[in-house]
C-alpha cells in the first residue's frame, strides 16, 4: 500500500517580492508515491515525466534528499522505504519543479509513517530538499507547494513564513513557453546593487501589493504589481516577453511578470474571464515569437501539497 | 471667531520602511488658528514658539503655502484669512514638524470655510506646503498627520497612501534629544545604491511588517522592524545613538531605530509598560553621552489632525 501525495506549481517572486513572495496554483503539480519496503533504507523506484535529466541516487535527487531529512530528523533512515516521482510539470519553467516534488516527497513519507507532523514542521525538509538543487537555500517556492497561499518569506534560514490574505476572485495565469531558463544563469544575471530611487520605489510596491491583498483592494494591487528591479535584467532571456506582457495587459490583468526565473510568465486578474483571455492572448503572443507555450489558468491554491 | 486645529507628529519612515511609511502620535503636534479677516488675501499674524526661524511670508512658510495652495484650489485667494501658528513642537527633530504645521493649516482653513472637503481631498494641499520646506514631494509624514494612523505611502506624486490596520495595544516611545540634524544633510549623506541582498532582506522586513500589522502579530513585527539600509547610514549623525537603542531594547520594546531623518529615535512596543521604560532608559543613555532629551510615549493616534 502506497501513499501518494500531490504538490502543486507555485508563482515564485511574484513581481513585486523578489526571493521573498510566492504563489501556490491548482495545477500543474508533481506527485510522489512512497511505499513501505523490507529492505532497509530509502529508495527511489521509478520517475516517469522526467526527460531523462533526474537522478535515482536519493543524494542527487531533490525528492531523495527531503524525504531522506525528514527520516534522519526521525531517527528512521533505517525504514525500508521507496519513492516514486511523477513530474507532471516542466523543470527549469519557472514554476518550481524541484520545489514541488520535495513538498510531495516529505508529505507522503510524513504520511506514510504516521508522523502526525503539522505541515509547517515538515516545511524545513522539503526546503532542504530544494536547497540541494537550487544552491541556496530558498522557501519562496516550497512553502506556497506544501502550505497553499499567498506566502511571504520573512526570512529563509529560520523559515519565517507567512500566509497572506487572498482575495476571492484572484485568478492567475500562467504560459510556460517552451524555452529553458536555467535559475543559476538567470540569478548571475542581476545587478549586484539597487538603485536607492529604485529600492524605494519597490518597497512602496510590495507593501502596496501586500496591503491590497489583505483589503481585498485589487485596484491597489494593480498599481502596485510593477517590478522595476528584476523584470528588466532578465527581459531578454525570453524572446517576445514584453510583446507578452503587453497582450497580457490588454485583456485588463492586474499585473503581468516573470514567474520565478522563468521563462514562464504569469498574470493576476480579478476574475477568470480576463485570466483566460490573458492566456490566450499570450499564447499568441509567444506564438508570433515562433515559441510554443502551454496556458495554466488557476485560483489561487489555498491548500498546497496533499494526500491523494 | 477663529478656527483652532491641532495636528500631531509623527514617526518617518519607522525603520522599514524608507520614505513610505510614518506613523501619527499623540503628542507632540502643531496648532493653526484660522480667522476670517476684512483685509483680502491670506497673511500670517503669529508664529510662537518658532524660535525664531520660522518666516512670516505666506510663500516661504509651509503652512502658508499648503493653505494657499487650498484657496487657490477654491477660488479664493481674494479672501481675508489669518493664520496664527503655534508650534508646540520642536522643528529639525525628525518628528514631521513641518508636516504638522502644514496638515493643521490646511485642516482650519477648509473648515473655517466649511468646504465640506475630506481629509482625503485637503492632503495634496498639505504635501504641497510640506514640498516647499523639504524640497521634494513627500506624503509620509504629512499622510499620517492628518489622516492619522500607520499609512504606507505606495506613490508620491499620485499621493496613493493607505492606512495600516493598527493592533490594539501597540505604543510608541519617542525620544527626541537636543541635536539639530537637517533632513537635507541626512540625505545628501545616503549612498545611492543598496545592495541586491540588502534590498531582499529589507523587502523581507517590510512586508512582515505589514503583515504583522495586519495580523496583530507582534513577535512578527519585532523580528520585521530592522533597517540595515538607511540607519547604518545615519546612526553616526546621533550621538550615542546605539547606546539608546540598546537601553531600549534592553527594555523589551519590538524594535528600534531612528525617527525620519532623526535625531529623534523611537521604539515600538506591546504595551505602555515597555515603551516608558524604554523611554526612561533612552533619555539615561542619551544622558550618559551628556545629551539632554525630551520623551513622548503615546498609542498610536488614529485620529490625525482635528479641529480642536
Amino acid at each position: 500500500m502506497g501513499i501518494k501525495a500531490f504538490a502543486p506549481a507555485s508563482i515564485g517572486n511574484i513581481g513585486v517580492g523578489f526571493d521573498i513572495l510566492g504563489l501556490a496554483l491548482e495545477r500543474p503539480g508533481d506527485e510522489v508515491i512512497a511505499r513501505k519496503s523490507d529492505t532497509p533504507g530509502l529508495r527511489i523506484t521509478k520517475i516517469t515525466g522526467h526527460q531523462g535529466k533526474l537522478p535515482y541516487e536519493v543524494e542527487k535527487n531533490t525528492a531523495g534528499v527531503a524525504a531522506l531529512r525528514l527520516l534522519e530528523h526521525l531517527g528512521e533512515t533505517g525504514r525500508g522505504i521507496e519513492l516514486e516521482i511523477h513530474k507532471k510539470m516542466p523543470s527549469g519553467s519557472g514554476l518550481g519543479s524541484s520545489a514541488a516534488s520535495a513538498a510531495a516527497a516529505v508529505l507522503a513519507v510524513s504520511e506514510l509513517l504516521r508522523t502526525g507532523l503539522s505541515k509547517r514542521e515538515i516545511l524545513p525538509f522539503a526546503c532542504a530538499g530544494e536547497a540541494m538543487v537550487s544552491g541556496s537555500f530558498f522557501a519562496d517556492n516550497v512553502a506556497p507547494s506544501l502550505l497553499g497561499g499567498i506566502v511571504l518569506v520573512r526570512d529563509n534560514p529560520t523559515i519565517d513564513v507567512h500566509r497572506l490574505h487572498v482575495p476571492r476572485s484572484l485568478y492567475a495565469t500562467v504560459v510556460y513557453p517552451h524555452l529553458e531558463v536555467l535559475t543559476k544563469s538567470a540569478r548571475a544575471i542581476l545587478k549586484p546593487d539597487v538603485s536607492l530611487e529604485a529600492f524605494v520605489r519597490q518597497s512602496a510596491n510590495l507593501g502596496g501589493f501586500v496591503v491590497g491583498l489583505f483589503n481585498s483592494d485589487f485596484g491597489l494591487i494593480g498599481r502596485s504589481l510593477t517590478d522595476e528591479v528584476i523584470e528588466p535584467q532578465r527581459a531578454h532571456l525570453i524572446p517576445g516577453f514584453y510583446d507578452v506582457k503587453s497582450a497580457a495587459l490588454a485583456q485588463g490583468v492586474l499585473g503581468c511578470s516573470i514567474s520565478g526565473s522563468g521563462p514562464s510568465v504569469f498574470a493576476l486578474s480579478a476574475n477568470s474571464l480576463a485570466a483566460e483571455n490573458a492566456g490566450l492572448a499570450m499564447q499568441k503572443a509567444f506564438a508570433l515569437h515562433h515559441i510554443e507555450s502551454e496556458i495554466f489558468v488557476s485560483v489561487v491554491n489555498q491548500e498546497g501539497a496533499v494526500i491523494c
